[in-house]
């Protein structure tokens, strides 16, 4: 049996619209921690990752953890049946065959039910190794978005390059060559523990498939900022913080460098 | 000879606009007590039914009743060169060959004049016959605007369940199964005149299809509630009233139940 | 050497999307009195003709005249990078292979630079004879913009006629026939300094394809008011001033009338 109650849908719709178009079938992890899920896009380049910290629920009663495989863009559907500020109950059944789906709104005179049919997929879980990422950016999220946005009208790959002082997104294609570099507005907040501080290292350089990076914009709206966090020959991140309830990261898989791949 | 006069253009252009989608050609009668439609979709499923009072307008003059065929797709651009608070004459000579709209603008420096073709229509009048609808419901326009057009995302067919108490929105599909519970809000009014209420009666469930219903909603602009009429094996009326003009009405056949259909 | 500087993105934006539809390719053409560009489309029915000030740039420095040609949409992508309110500085180096266009934000934290690939074009300078236009309309461009836009619903082609009193708009087609007449607000001003006006002589009725003044519309966003000029057998001219900038102007040939054109 497991029941969990959200204040508000409008946080809930927006966390499932920033995933559906990269995964479309999912496994939930219900544990007593919260509820957790990761996926791979069908590429298999780009992985989504959300966490949802039981603190942040108004109730969540769990008797033993389960998985449950869910359909993504029915779930998104469904959720559009809720008015942005209704209250959302999740239930579970023992032994489920669907997932309970109950939104009631303020004035208590409306309430929707809806059972939706739950899958069975396989359970690949994915291991994300700990990285000692040697970059650290916050930015703006709005102006993330535009900037992949804009860019993916240009060509298909991005150079992202991070130093202390800047960021910097390249491009090269047909059109022409061009590159945007913003300013880290805030120093590195690890430096003044003293602490040594490996973000101070050479500038990191990757490139990225334009492609997944505009899907990502999606959550701009769950975040005012979003984390991009780099190290060498490993996935970019980039993480939207969910107030008060959590967080989605996305990794994606730098592409290779033709000229390195040769030797 | 013909002539009559709206004050403003606004809400003949959403009239025509809740209707455009449903039909296409229609006939128009035109008598002292005003203009009048009634059509049926090219399917035979549902029909509109449409009454703009004589008193609604604000010059109305008619020598005698007729009956033009008009294309309302080509009326509904005409209606687009209007501003939304023009105002708008319809004239029709004797013997007339096509319909004469008028609209000028406020300062009387715009006129805008178009005399669309009339056509030659068979003219099947559709007797509606008198029903005692068992089940009566007001709902806000913009709620059931929205609870359609999200339905219709998620399945084809909706039940619709009325009781004194609420009305049921049901829904099965490959999703899963699920239903909006609205209480109506407003206790039966007939029940205070102490007369016998048919409405208390059985809870009336019927199915219909969500594309005509979605069709309907176009109309939600023109009211901010709704009447919902039904009574058992009757067309579900679907009713906006056009504040100080006249009513628009759509009816709906149900969905024929397949168990049933079989004995 | 070349540099030139606007104070907002946001002007060159809207110069840029209201040329993008009708050409693709075009020679700018860079002297010390401005940047100019004339172009026909591709059916070489209509001209678009912008004349951007040298007074109008912040900093405007030219070595020597020069012809660049380049590709409208690719640049109209590279504009979306700015915000609206960047600074843009438009460079060329000696003997140029790229246009190179820099911008800035306001808090000077963000820097893009694109070098745009330069294409070598045909150059067709098109003289574009004085012509003592008959009639003159001044009309609020966003009432043109959308009475241009639904006439383009209903017919291919709008005649247009302008007296000293008022400018009409007549169509025809299957849909039946009409007209929107406009007075003309502004008496015509060249009378009060008592020269012989040629603009009183007869009304100038002449018929063009809505498709291009539909595509000409785009530029209303530029200007609060649109001027249209007519004279028989004479390209209409339809112009918008570019505040403290320039202006854009659009020709468009007149359809010949079918029944002259036989004798």
């Amino acid at each position: 049996m497991f029941e969990a109650k959200v204040a508000s849908a409008l946080v809930l719709k927006k966390i499932i619209d920033s995933i559906k178009d990269l995964v479309t079938e999912v496994n939930l992890d219900i544990t007593s921690e919260g509820i957790g899920l990761q996926a791979m896009d069908s590429s298999h380049v780009a992985l989504v990752s959300l966490m949802l910290h039981q603190k942040g629920f108004c109730d969540y009663n769990l008797e033993k953890p389960t998985t449950i495989g869910i359909c993504i863009t029915n779930l998104a559907k469904v959720m559009k049946l809720a008015s942005n500020d209704d209250e959302i109950t999740l239930g579970l059944a023992d032994d489920p065959t669907h997932l309970k789906v109950t939104f009631v709104n303020r004035k208590q005179e409306k309430k929707t039910q809806f059972d939706l049919n739950l899958l069975t997929l396989d359970s690949e879980h994915l291991g994300i190794p700990d990285t000692n990422y040697t970059s650290e950016i916050m930015m703006n999220s709005f102006e993330f978005s535009k900037l992949i946005k804009e860019l993916n009208t240009l060509c298909d790959t991005v150079t992202i390059e991070t130093t202390i002082e800047y960021v910097r997104f390249s491009l090269e294609s047909d059109v022409g060559i061009g590159n945007i570099q913003i300013q880290t507005s805030e120093p590195n907040e690890k430096k003044e523990d003293g602490a040594e501080d490996p973000k101070d290292d050479a500038p990191v350089v990757q490139s990225f498939a334009l492609k997944y990076l505009n899907m990502f914009n999606k959550a701009s709206c769950l975040s005012n900022s979003v984390k991009l966090m780099m190290a060498a020959e490993t996935p970019l991140v980039v993480e939207f913080e969910i107030e008060d309830l959590g967080e989605l990261k996305y990794y994606l898989a730098p592409k290779v460098n033709q000229d390195t791949s040769k030797d």
